[in-house]
């Protein structure tokens, strides 16, 4: 199988083309015909050896595709050989080939092709997990997304606009935030210019955000923290801006407040496979009314694959980077 | 009525025994002739002017009270005037006469006398609202809570233990180890000499403890992180060792956990309410039983109450230090 192979650690260069042996699935495993798989910020962090895949996992670069079943390990059932999906990975991704633990597999959402179908499961497992699983997002709160433009941001938009909650967003250039407000934010933020927890507090009346999802770790805790509603929560996915940092305890205990820190990769695959039945069961659907759409910047071959992440490095996209085979 | 007043804010020096005019149940409220309150560690805080009352609270300290029903307001139903209970407050216990919302107020566990019921609502309502209805422990999991020869900490073991949940706890005295092993804990860390991370470690062949109830706030909030098991939960409801603590980010998004702080004298009345309700249901028939005590250091008169501080302040009683009228 033809694959994307790192030369030690460090920037682009080190990202090569080769040829690998094929994989073969495993009893309850999946394997897929990669069709198109997706770039995403932890990418570039295992590139430069600061994010180890979990035991067990590919050495590939790569946390989700889309394609068709190439194989069925022993015991899976519910699939077909030949069937498109679109899959979750701990790894992998940038493949001709992949093997998969079956319950991380998902259908297509009806009318999506699959080299769009490649976008859409970490942003959708990502948002939906965290968001609506873990922070328990309701309708009547206020929802603030750091870095609204990206693909994680995209998707956490629209998804929680599409649901009917209030959302507010921070985004770094005023195309960015054009587009953030196209998708459905109420206020796009300009994180250089403006303090977002003043403008947060402006636009809930000075009761703060409710939940609030973070891609930027110990920079904005303070912020974040100061920025929550009563009985707030706060969910930290990323540490773009540092891995330890300031608690106010006193503020948070005055509001009653949660952080929480969580990761959907080093999830067990029952917890994943959970989480992929919510998003077909809540999130598709979205996606097949058009409500949800995924954001895609560019679609590049696989070979393209040091300027994906040149592109990534860069941080002037909005949405998703997609590679196709 | 005859309260205990502040003559400006200091040492226990700085209370006086005082006649007040006689408080009045509004719409919705229940006046109660107090026979016993207790003294919590937030009430030297006030006293010391750091933990003012909230909004339309009594400027008298004092968070917890038993004694009997002497007036009540329009519209409380389900209360007669005599009946003894016990009540949480969110202030003006340190008196002869208190007013309280009525769903502050709790029925006495049969059995128990009202000297004894004044010692329980506040720990039976933290201990529970944080532990069980906030952090939701379960009853395969393994919990640890600080200090726990305190008042919370002597209701969290025993409320953890009479559920068949596995208790590890640190104190700083052999009596007191003593005393928290005898209401259950599987295990008494010395937190002067030990690591209470290695220990929780051991003690849990290297998972960690999946709750954690904390007092310390900044300086445990490193190692309490460092303490948690996968998916682990850790409730700050106390900042005895400082309130901006280093949070180390990485940590807890490797575990996914979650670092809830909190507290009850804040939250509103309907929450309070639900939380006297749970507490009712679920901690008074263990009281009931047997299953968990009212521990008691020792018993003065409210003329006393300032040998009751000075005890607070000293930190060498076990368990809860009541004052009667």
């Amino acid at each position: 199988m033809r694959a994307i192979v790192t030369n030690g650690a460090g920037g682009p260069e080190v990202l090569e083309v080769a040829e690998l042996p094929d994989v073969q699935p495993g009893p309850g495993e999946v394997a897929i015909d990669v069709v198109a798989t997706a770039v995403n910020r932890a990418d570039t962090l295992q590139r430069q050896g600061f994010y180890p895949p979990p035991p067990g996992a590919s050495d590939v670069i790569g946390l989700e595709c889309s394609g068709t079943v190439a194989a069925l390990g022993e015991g899976v059932t519910g699939l077909e050989v030949g069937q498109p999906v679109c899959a979750l990975l701990a790894g992998g991704g940038y493949a001709s080939r992949v093997v998969v633990p079956a319950p991380q597999v998902m259908r297509v959402p009806a009318g999506i092709d699959l080299v769009t179908a490649a976008a859409l499961p970490e942003v959708a497992c990502t948002v939906w997990s965290n968001v609506f699983m873990v922070a328990g997002l309701q309708a009547e709160e206020t929802f603030l997304v750091h870095g609204g433009a990206g693909g994680i941001g995209t998707m956490a938009i629209q998804l929680a606009h599409a649901l009917g909650i209030r959302v507010l967003t921070t985004a770094g250039s005023a195309a960015k935030r054009q587009l953030c407000e196209d998708l459905g934010a109420t206020l796009a933020i300009d994180y250089r210019e403006d303090d977002f927890v003043a403008r947060t507090r402006e636009a809930t009346q000075g009761r703060g955000a409710d939940v609030i999802l973070d891609n930027m770790g110990a920079k904005y805790l303070p912020r974040n923290v100061e920025a929550l509603a009563t009985e707030g929560r706060l969910v930290i996915i990323g540490m773009q801006g540092g891995a330890k940092g300031e608690l106010p305890i006193g503020t948070l205990l005055a509001k009653r407040g949660a952080v929480i820190a969580t990761s959907l990769r080093g999830r067990p695959v029952a917890g994943k496979g959970t989480i992929c039945r919510a998003v077909e069961e809540h999130v598709w659907p979205l996606v097949e009314s058009g409500a949800v759409r995924a954001i895609i910047d560019r679609v590049l071959p696989l070979e393209e694959v040091r300027q994906a992440h040149e592109l990534m490095d860069a941080g002037g996209h909005s949405g998703k980077i997609v590679l196709t085979l």
